[in-house]
């Protein structure tokens, strides 16, 4: 498949339906100048106040969209590679993905798009890439331990619809026509090589609905993420990758659990359950021990009666790392979504969850064993039930403007294996 | 069905899966208070630049969500009556309907709701609602003329599915969790008298990321709305209803159509094509014929060959109201949607389209004839099918706090049928 132009389907006039006056426009470079905005950066772990100026930077020595303060929109989209392709053209792909990610986040019309007026305000776009354990199979490089399937729990109904690709793209935006626009264009440029698997959409707090540095709510109405790593120490400790392989380092795990919860019935219960059920306020995610959401939770307190303030079967208390295992920590990222309502289900009144994401460094030292601990005996399981799982290798970040050349995600990688 | 509790699914305690230390909560207005923001007002035309404290007026003359600037996001849901309602349940539904809506409009708590977070920022919120002919039916009342099926056009491909319902709620946020939690309070607590038949999800730029007064792009990258109303005296010629009985006056008449777009074909035209087929410039919306997206048309020039510059079959052209019917203007509210691919359909790259809203006094004068003309020779044709229609009364706006109290919508329409 190589050789294959990625302008044929961009630049290549059809004429359908067309009658006289269609010319084919041999570029746009006039119009990107005067399109583009000056494009103010933003650190890769905040948002600049004008979304209409918000660039998130593309390369960095890790990928943007980890520590990257979630923006309102996600596209998660997995990839398939297509039968045929060869193991050269896997470089091929990742190298013309990374030129477009790159173009679209920072506000320049990516090599070959007809639509420059679509990317000139990115509003916090970020593009992450992920790769699942089937491609480390394909180019015949050892993959991390780590790189196999989430192990199974008991309260998993996973449907293999939501399940492993060998690819995934984190498209995320505080604006959705971004968000769109970014997602098709990368299906598009890639669709020589690679085909849709499955697709979630999530959403979050709109930019600007909320204080810097705020933690979000779930669907449920929990602010959702409160022991997130935040200063740079933490995502040392808890994100990036530091350990084996160089291709590795400055990377990270990426694990995808499609949960859905259940409004319907979680909505039944008065504020107290709630809240017990969590082990924190609803009003502002204090534990139920303290007061303010950073408050550390008193797990010893007791109520008058003599009973655990936080119960130990409270989401929080399951989620925390014990004192022994420090190490089990993670980055949340989640995001929500909301379908209509299940045919097949026809006294549903909502369909909905959380596209659960997180970084870690080693899923099986940190997302496994909170995750065990959650599905013996949270109290949330009641409401919560696991229906997709994969796992992806985010490889480092990139630069731009070297001696050499741009660099694409995951080069080194392909270079040891000789591509 | 009459004497169901409302507050019987939101305060009852249920206990399930709740240890001890679960108590019932008798009410939250303290927390209320605490958490609400003083919430300026944005005129029912306009957003405030602050989108944290951006509050659309709920109560006037006419509804909001009308004239007001479309928000980012939309749920449009389609209501049915469940058997066994009888009329005089559809005045507790609407009665009951309003006052959530008035008060998740204006970042109060609706009575019995246990989420006061969840409604301290509505960030432009506003909920629309539509009346079906069948109501009319219902309630014994003749139904104003146009509201029937839309009639059949020759490319209409509709689906059932997305056809015509009892009622429609026609929820706005500029914030998608906002929306979502209307949509679920909204559908939740009309859940004794009405059910879900459909739900339209769809989205617009960012609060933030587009200009006052910036005429947004759909999927196709064309600036869509250029033409509709601004001034008062344009929505009182075109959108509000003024005449016919009292009950209709300063209503209006919304189109539901739910277009697909083609866009995996869309994207192989070059600029050119694409321009010529819309008759307006990709860069601002302008005429082919002009500079700036306002410009006049003029249909009669030509190029160096002779031929039309804007040709009498762009969309531009057959949208046009002719001299001699002026009146063939309408306001259009469109939302674009983005789905997964259609597992059906597995060569397709994308599987979008536009929730197209028009609101307008009389549809078979005004929305009918503009879609016919389009329907015999719109270029764009190429790329859309309508897959989904439907027509609603959307009564006049509401009051609070007179002397007999709040009004509910469709009030004196209901009490003209006796309820």
């Amino acid at each position: 498949m190589t050789g294959v132009s990625r302008r044929g389907f961009l630049v290549g006039a059809t004429g359908v339906g067309i009658g006289a006056g269609a010319v084919a426009l041999a570029g746009c470079s006039s119009t990107e100048e005067s399109l583009k905005h000056s494009g103010g950066t933003a650190s890769n772990t905040g948002h600049t106040a004008e979304l209409v100026d918000a660039i998130v930077a593309f390369d960095g020595p890790h990928q943007a969209g980890i520590a990257t303060s979630a923006q309102a929109h996600l596209n998660m989209v997995g990839f398939n590679l297509k039968s045929g392709v060869a193991k050269q053209d896997l470089a091929n792909l990742l190298r013309l993905w990374t030129a477009d990610a790159r173009a679209l986040c920072t506000a320049e019309t990516p090599l070959g798009s007809l639509e420059p007026e679509m990317s000139v305000s990115p509003a916090n776009l970020t593009v992450t890439c992920g790769l699942g354990r089937p491609i480390f199979e394909r180019i015949g490089v050892a993959p991390p331990n780590w790189l196999r399937d989430i192990k199974a729990f008991e309260h998993d109904k996973l449907d293999p619809a939501w399940g492993q690709s060998d690819l995934v793209l984190q498209i995320c935006s505080d604006d959705p026509v971004v968000a769109s626009h970014c997602l098709r264009h990368m299906v598009r440029s890639g669709s020589d090589y690679a085909e849709v698997k499955w697709l979630q959409q999530g959403f979050s707090h709109a930019h600007g609905n909320y204080q810097p540095g705020e933690t979000a709510r779930n669907l449920f109405g929990q602010v959702d993420g409160t022991i997130n790593p935040r200063t740079d120490e933490e995502f040392d400790a808890q994100v990036w990758i530091d350990e084996g392989p160089q291709w590795g380092q400055g990377g990270s795990a990426m694990v995808v659990r499609r949960v859905r919860m259940n409004l319907d019935t979680w909505e039944e219960l008065d504020r107290a359950s709630r809240e017990h059920s969590v082990g924190r306020k609803l009003s502002n995610g204090a534990p139920l021990t303290g007061e303010e959401e950073h408050d550390v939770a008193d797990f010893s307190a007791t109520d008058k009666y003599g009973l655990p303030v936080i119960d130990k079967n409270s989401h929080m208390a399951r989620a925390t790392a014990p004192a022994d295992h420090p190490e089990q920590k993670i980055l949340r990222r989640p995001y929500n979504y909301e379908l209509p309502p299940d045919p097949r289900t026809p006294d549903q009144l909502s369909n909905a969850g959380q596209i659960f994401v997180c970084y870690q460094k080693d899923p099986s030292l940190q997302f496994e064993p909170i995750q065990q601990r959650l599905d013996e005996a949270d109290l949330l399981n009641e409401w919560l039930t696991h229906e997709g799982s994969a796992v992806y290798f985010c490889p480092p970040g990139t630069h731009a403007g070297s001696g050499e050349g741009d660099s694409w995600w995951a080069q080194s990688l392909l270079e040891q294996a000789g591509l």
